[in-house]
């Protein structure tokens, strides 16, 4: 119901593929939109943990029944829940500077007001390793680093290190907060959030991102060699287990004793955007898709949808899947979690004797721009964990990450990024693939 | 002393203009980025009327003086005083939805503890127009619109009525408070600030804009016909006169007997970013060109540049100026209050007398890639009091405005948005003019 008003808000730029040059939508078209502006306007904010997620699961029942998906679920489990609260930055020397800071996820609170403290750069970190044990006692760490936007998303996994890894070093050497640049390629002030951790016996300590901009002030100011400082309130801590939970569905194909093809994504999102890109597209991708394979005639087998809970606070959907179905066998796990640009790439894992099936999943392909990269698919966080339980044959299909950081975890996470047309490229790249395998009677199984 | 670090941390996709394809620098190129560095580094945010606005004034007399300026000096005024408060909003019906605002200058605050009122959603000002008298009363109107991107910056015009005007509109028609898309071109969740106003006789309410992607999800959740609910906190208001003041400083020329060149800027910012392409970059240029124009001999005629204060919440440093010195001849006034995009066209207000010089500046600029218009140049805010008073000559040199009104008014006006490459582009073009102008010795004026 608010498609149109929807659609017409999307930023003109992104609109270059004209979408009567896809495959013909058919009902499956507006699926796919209506989930993504339904779930981001009707529901919005979705922390793992809170009460938003719980609404986002009832949301989730009621629309997967309504689209006639069968054996509708909640699956809830416990998760270790963390809240955000205030969350405020200045400079005070050598000049004062307002800074647009936000809390790293598992981040603890800054003592009551706030502290402030000297501020260290580090312009990187191993920069951040490098320094002595013990050198940062009393201090604050900041860590910059050099992450730019590629189509793969490749940046992510070495650059996001500095806020996966960086808040334990930094208290190891005594720091008493940590502040790093966004894992982002944008140049906005809006901060990236994002899970941090600190293992066992290392010291939780406050952990906050600034925009890039902000990144930019401190390394210029720093650049001087005059003593920085930095007053930091950052609020968010862990509190005591929350509930969260998975929602399954199934479309049921025509000889249930196959072990289905599960297509997996995530309901939860991060609390400053409404979890537009990351990840309601990628719920809306996969249940169209898996509707509009049914489409011309039920598949042989059953296609499973996993609308995970609390995938961005450390994955435990997936975890809970695997425990609660890990005695079902199942054929072929994917997932959509890299927004909704257009699908340009496709890898396989697959066992040798499936090697026709990929080459005719390829070939389907080509028509829609993708091509076939020969490194392994590893699927997504929601379904890694019964895919290693049970050797599944996996499918990535690849977004064009090239402004995937401009967006991910922020504020602007958000309904007008998403251009229709690109969207429904990815409802037909999936729905291709659904097609091929949900159709396949022989065995599918995952490299050994 | 900043210039090494800051160039780096420039975004890439701007620098498309190479450095080497332009006039040659000499001493002057650096003078330029230097400025615009140092004043957003060392000074930052600086509201007219706060104290931050008299530091920059102390840094900017110190700063010209080290450049060689001559009779440099700060000419105090006194303006009506406004400052920012805390300001939040969510929608509290049908739907949870926090969303991103900012107060207005010349808001009123309101009530203790916010408000929650209906939200009456309006698709343009025309249609705030056409609702009836009092049919607001007790409501909080929202305003949209349409504003896009142009190179020639055209949409502010009609658009920023929204802002100027929208909020004395909703007031005669009994809203408590109103809510505007933010005037601007971006899809972040930074809104944009600016300045509003209340004719006598109008209760002032407190105004707030919103971001364009919580703009477009008030916009779906209108449309759905559900009533809409606001819970609002905007706590900037209006205080007493506050003390601001204008910085001038002359490069003489041979002949001091002849008028002088006026070359203005502002050296204020809202407070929301760091002022960097509003204006610290008109400052930079029309210093830098100011003197450069000096090498390979002085010119005939004096240049003056004015640093105006209090541009942004109203024009005050303009009027204060030509209050201060309408009894001294001037031949002729320009203004950069634009950004730092390169200079793609020319305009003229020139006596008729005078249209040989324009002639010979247009094809002394065309080699730089600018082009001429036939429209009337009429300078900025900061010196339009001067040109009125004095019917000057005038010569617009109109900066590529595209990507302007992303940054406008906004947190996202910082260094960053600074195209080292483009900054010199303007100073080449600016010391080209005054180079010619400069050294004219006949009469300069403008039409009748």
């Amino acid at each position: 119901m608010l498609r149109t008003l929807a659609r017409v808000a999307v930023a003109a730029p992104f609109a270059f593929l004209s979408a009567h040059a896809l495959a013909a939508p058919g009902e499956g078209r507006d699926v796919a939109w209506d989930i993504l502006a339904d779930l981001t306007t009707e529901v919005g904010p979705r922390l793992a943990g809170s009460e938003r997620e719980a609404v986002a699961r009832d949301w989730a029942v009621a629309r997967l029944k309504a689209l006639g998906f069968a054996n509708v679920r909640s699956e809830p489990f416990t998760i270790p829940g963390w809240i955000r609260g205030a969350e405020t930055a200045q400079l005070t020397a050598p000049y004062p500077q307002p800074l647009h800071i936000t809390a790293l996820g598992n981040s603890v609170a800054t003592p009551a007001g706030g502290l402030t403290a000297e501020l260290v750069y580090f312009a990187s970190l191993d920069a951040l390793k490098a320094a002595p044990d013990a050198s940062l006692k009393g201090k604050v760490a900041f860590v910059d680093h050099a992450m730019r936007a590629n189509q793969d998303g490749s940046g992510y996994g070495p650059f996001g290190q500095v806020r996966r890894a960086g808040p334990a070093l930094a208290s190891r050497k005594g720091a008493v907060a940590i502040v790093i640049r966004s894992v982002g390629t944008d140049s906005n002030r809006d901060p990236h959030t994002g899970v941090t951790g600190f293992p066992e016996g290392v010291a939780p300590i406050p952990a906050g991102a600034v925009s890039a901009p902000d990144a930019a002030l401190i390394a210029r100011i720093a650049a001087t060699g005059k003593p920085v400082r930095i007053a930091l309130v950052l609020e968010g801590h862990p509190v005591g287990p929350l509930p969260s939970g998975n929602v399954v569905a199934d479309l049921p194909g025509r000889d249930p004793k196959l072990p289905p093809i599960l297509v997996g994504c995530h309901l939860d999102s991060w609390d400053l955007g409404t979890g537009a890109i990351d990840d309601a597209a990628g719920c809306a991708i996969v249940a169209a898709a898996a509707l509009r394979a049914q489409q011309g005639g039920k598949p042989l087998r059953t296609i499973r949808v996993l609308w995970a809970g609390s995938e961005e606070n450390g994955g435990f959907g997936g975890v809970a899947y695997a425990k609660a179905h890990g005695a079902e066998p199942h054929a072929l796990a994917m997932e959509s979690d890299f927004g909704a640009d257009r699908v340009w790439r496709l890898k396989f894992a697959f066992a040798n004797g499936n090697q026709p099936l990929a080459d005719r999943i390829a070939a389907a392909l080509l028509p829609l721009g993708i091509v076939r990269n020969d490194e392994r698919a590893n699927g997504g966080t929601d379904v890694a964990p019964i895919i290693t339980a049970q050797k599944l044959a996996v499918i990535d299909l690849e977004q064009d990450g090239t402004r995937y950081f401009d967006l991910h975890h922020t504020p602007d996470d958000t309904l007008d990024k998403v251009d229709p047309a690109q969207l429904e490229q990815n409802v037909a790249a999936w729905t291709a693939v659904l097609k091929i395998v949900a159709d396949e009677a022989g065995p599918i199984s995952g490299p050994n």
